[in-house]
């Protein structure tokens, strides 16, 4: 196995210090403290935190990092569901922070040229005012950066039209263990010569290296949207909805789904504007040209209709966004229903997603626990949130064994236990049982070849 | 260096004639001749060639290759541009048009199985009467099947909406050397537990593994499309017309283009409905809901009006085919100006598509041969044609040097070699150029990986 830097030397700090000055190289417990921990609660302290500002020091870092066999942990925001950005094994956070400049938006090349920590709403932003759309939107846009959305393949809400981070990423900048700087992609919208490593660095979690840049795909910015939230009588119609919808033809920008926990828990804090009748409700997004999505919106009613929906409700123009706002309560409104959460984020086949909310459902009640259901259901991507208390005793145990359940049902319906959070620390032990032995000795081979001393955010799952 | 299999032994042809009984193993001259080019017309004789029906063979033919350290040339209809199909150092071709299932159409989780020998244009064709959509459609798409597409990660007309091959792969299954069977991903639209070997394997060109099985992702078919042909009096006037089109916030299906050249070539063997002013076009297809396509095309002309183009015509409904006749005769045309063609697909980014145009129509001038140039200029991905006749002294060469030019203009302008069809043979020399020596060498070093004997697809670039 790899032998890492047992602790930091005097040597090293004085390293550190010199070529992060000031700010830019935290030692004290107070400053490394704020880096130990991401939004997966997992924690541990890290031996020390630098902030680069330029690629130099990045190199720089890189060379010694290698040399010393010093464990790295690339750190943007820390939106980490999984514990990826967690220094688990001792070692030394970067800290991207810094290299956040958008450097180029170009209008007629359709790409933007970023540094990773760049929040990607506001490149979204930047290139809205320029007509320009990045479309990826996973729920965090507002606070994660494009290099945390790269390192996990960041899904989100319109991914069914638009795809994925990886299908928005042209080319990259990274520096590799070693400091040697590697070049992929770049503006060329087609591009075949080579092995694709480009895309090998999306969704790898920072273990092969560190990137430095990102060149992303832009399209044109639709010119208008409308949603339509509908409600059902049951679970079985609401799905029905969702490939009604499909089936004629339609493809909506975002096809969300809630079942009735979440109905119920968001109504403790906030209106829903569909009847208390409602067991399930989903949650569509058209885009395009204006007369585009006026006959979208149409015909995706007229789809829903043979459903008998007990409630729709059409937003369009300045209403649009009140219709999203059920929706976006959901993660607040869980802790209504108990105080501790087991977040997990499943993906199955598009036609399992019925039987994987019903027994998703059965399994919180073989745990007792409350589960609660939302997501994506356009693509198959289900966010399953076990509710439970962890000043109960037993309760946090439950919810323990509940995930696994969760975990194994993903497996059995032929899907991943990990849709876009990635599986870092929390999900670690789960994915064997999804890989197999073999895919896992490919990729830490493969892995080999960028990081010989594994350095690169070591102690993680694939 | 490798050292492979000299020559196949007696017990090399037994082996293989018991794998594969009957019409199954070809060892005849007559019958290998057939596969010992592709459509690059580069041209080698293989040692046998064998027609897998299962993937046990499959499995057993890797098993055994690996053990002898022979190479391995996988084929389907043997499309290539390049040679990728040429069994350039000896060895056993593997032809997979045998292995054409289509294996599932899966009109609720969106998504096809199919073996690799399946024609590309048949799939669509099926999913179609289903109407569900497989947007790749590289030019070869009626006669180039999904492993071929694969092997290149396959470009075509719709990529500037819909992307690229490798966009729509969601999983494969691969037997790799000494016969190991690799599943990456699945039927699930998204999923980012591992590297993503998937898409590691779309555009490997066949040097990894042998794909027996792939998931591939579909849409729900849109309901309708129109097309715009556009003349311009000059070439400045048509890429304005296309940045034009694209301000105006719309995203064609297709955005093709042009030269005055090509449009000669194709009026010597059939009309082409604009005025004889025309010295650059474009050709757009725009496809959605009946309403969405109306307006689009309303706006596509307003777009384009400005640049006061010199013809416009739409073709809608039963029309719509029709003024795609033009594009669909460029290849036959060509040879209405020379016999001989080197044909080559740069990539450039997309604002600097005009002046690779006249950079390459100088290259012609310079060389003292036609230059052709039309294709994708959605995605900056441009045809140049060199025309030249064999049979006149010195223009072979000639034609050799402006390939080479034009490489070096693509490079120059920070785009590829290849936006579509691959390095392979036919443009090797070029490729240390574009990638570097260090990536390269991580190219072969993952390679290994999977191959370590090299047996797959030997003597090819990247």
């Amino acid at each position: 196995m790899n032998q890492y830097a047992p602790s930091l030397t005097e040597a090293h700090r004085r390293f550190l210090t010199d070529l992060f000055p000031g700010e830019g190289c935290l030692l004290s417990a107070e400053g490394r403290a704020a880096f130990s921990a991401d939004s997966s609660r997992c924690r541990a302290m890290p031996w020390a935190v630098v902030r680069p500002e330029r690629r130099e020091q990045v190199v720089e870092l890189l060379r010694w990092a290698e040399a010393e066999h010093m464990p790295l942990y690339p750190r943007a925001r820390g939106t980490c569901q999984v514990g990826n950005a967690v220094p688990a094994l001792g070692g030394v956070v970067v800290s991207l922070l810094r290299l956040d400049r958008i450097l180029d938006v170009d209008p007629d090349d359709f790409v933007a040229v970023v540094e990773p920590g760049v929040v990607t709403a506001d490149l979204q932003a930047v290139c809205a005012k320029k007509k320009l759309f990045y479309p990826p939107d996973p729920a965090s846009v507002k606070m994660s950066t494009v290099i945390g959305n790269a390192s996990t393949c960041a899904g989100g809400l319109r991914a069914v039209k638009y795809g994925v981070t990886r299908d928005w990423v042209l080319g990259l900048e990274a520096v590799l263990p070693g400091g040697r700087v590697l070049r992929a992609g770049g503006r060329m919208h087609k591009d075949v010569v080579g092995l694709d490593l480009t895309r090998l660095f999306i969704g790898a979690c920072g273990k092969l290296g560190l990137i430095t840049e990102m060149t992303v795909k832009l399209i044109p910015l639709p010119e208008a949207s409308a949603s339509v939230l509908a409600g059902f009588a049951d679970l079985s119609s609401c799905m029905e909805g969702a490939r009604a919808v499909f089936r004629a033809g339609l493809l909506p920008a975002a096809c969300e789904f809630m079942d009735a926990n979440v109905l119920e828990a968001v109504r403790r804090i906030d209106d829903v504007p569909l009847p208390e009748a409602t067991r399930a409700a989903l949650l569509f997004k058209v885009d395009g040209t204006a007369e585009g999505v006026r006959a979208e919106t149409e015909r995706l009613c007229a789809a829903l209709r043979p459903l008998s929906p007990v409630g729709v409700t059409v937003g369009t123009g300045a209403e649009e966004e009140a219709v999203w706002t059920v929706r976006r309560r959901i993660s607040p409104a869980t802790f209504q229903i108990k105080p501790n959460k087991v977040a997990e984020d499943i993906a199955v086949p598009r036609s399992r997603v019925g039987e994987a909310v019903e027994r998703a459902h059965l399994i919180g009640e073989e745990h007792g626990l409350p589960v609660l259901c939302y997501g994506h259901l356009g693509d198959g991507n289900l966010h399953v949130s076990i509710m439970h208390d962890v000043s109960v005793p037993g309760e946090a145990e439950a919810a323990e064994r509940a995930k696994n359940a969760v975990f194994r049902l993903a497996i059995e319906l032929g899907g991943t236990i990990s849709g876009e959070h990635g599986t870092g620390l929390t999900k670690a032990a789960f994915v064997p049982e999804q890989l197999g032995a073999a895919s896992i000795a490919l990729m830490d081979a493969i892995k080999a070849n960028f990081d010989p001393s594994g350095i690169m955010n070591p102690g993680k799952a694939w």
